[in-house]
């Protein structure tokens, strides 16, 4: 994979003459999650339409289940939206494992969550350094990629986009790392800034996230 | 999603202009794959070009860390390719986790794996019916989606095609399905053929294997 490789594609593929190949619905919003304290989606339930900083403030232990109606959220490990990210788009998670990123470090909590925007799914698209603070090559992505060492990518690159995710292991696994343009101001100059939870360089798959 | 609403993509997108857009390389083989019996690619090693049916005819008690050099694999819960089925592409698993689904279904076992073929990252195509024996409406797939639901897709649906994996939730998370052309012929006609873990119809995301 090397500097040439991409930037043709982005003459080739304008996002206008993508929006016209991709008839698929994508809704953009509103955004709707309904969840629950129990597993497969019993006991007390509750629906939210915007961010919840801390469940416990709702009178939740913990969320055990969820559904995703509409839009694209993120999950997190601890109140504030700190710890370990989830990625849910729409859909049934019955249980914890559904969002976990399968983890050694195995804490099954969700305490809270907040909608993310992300780009219509064709026309996603994301930047990715060589070296932090945005140094060496880059590389223009509209693709997801269940393995980045299969492109000849190296461990030590940062990225830059909006609704992406970025995982750990190949195929998507392990460690989430959300990117969004409205944080960081859509630049994460530097691996540590993926969030708290980010402990190593290390990404081995990156894909857009679906609202 | 509708039937109209896939196939113009495919006048658009004829697979010679996808080729050429894409020129990202994509090696097709050899296949190559380390496996290791201790978790960080610790302890008894051996080199794979090919499918292993059954990893104690070569003095393993398991695999506990791998890494896939080169090509596509398949990994299964147990001998002679049978159970939970794991896609394995290029890249490091330095611990079960990294393969798993994340399922409560949580064995720690890869007794067996094989190559497996799919096609150009972005030539890949799959063929999706809304019932059993390609009965109903059909769809042409030709990229990834985290979530089918978002897409207005039911749960009974049966899908046909190669180099594929479907997935239980959403965001490529539990059961794993691995699709192939040449095994079925590439038509799978029921859920229960796309593998011996198979217990519900339910599939929530949908990808392309990346060689």
């Amino acid at each position: 994979m090397g500097e040439a490789a991409v930037q043709p594609e982005l003459d080739t593929f304008p996002a206008a003459k993508m929006a016209q190949t991709n008839p698929l619905p994508v809704p953009m919003g509103p955004w709707k999650i309904t969840v629950y304290d129990q597993e497969n989606f019993q006991g007390k339930r509750m629906e939210f339409t915007s961010a919840c900083p801390n469940i416990m403030e709702c009178s939740f232990d913990n969320i055990r289940s969820l559904k995703v109606e509409c839009g694209a959220w993120v999950g997190y490990e601890h109140t504030g939206f700190c710890g370990q990210q989830f990625t849910l788009e729409r859909g049934e998670y019955p249980r914890w494992d559904a969002w976990s990123g399968s983890n050694a470090y195995h804490i099954e909590r969700l305490m809270s969550f907040r909608p993310i925007c992300s780009a219509n799914h064709k026309e996603s698209k994301i930047t990715v350094y060589e070296k932090d603070n945005f140094i060496g090559r880059q590389w223009e992505l509209s693709d997801d990629y269940p393995s980045l060492q299969a492109m000849g990518w190296a461990n030590n690159e940062v990225v830059t986009g909006h609704g992406w995710a970025c995982y750990q292991y190949p195929g998507y696994r392990g460690y989430q790392y959300v990117l969004e343009a409205d944080h960081h101001g859509g630049d994460y100059k530097h691996w540590r800034e993926w969030g708290s939870h980010a402990q190593t360089c290390q990404i081995q798959s990156i894909r857009r996230i679906q609202q």
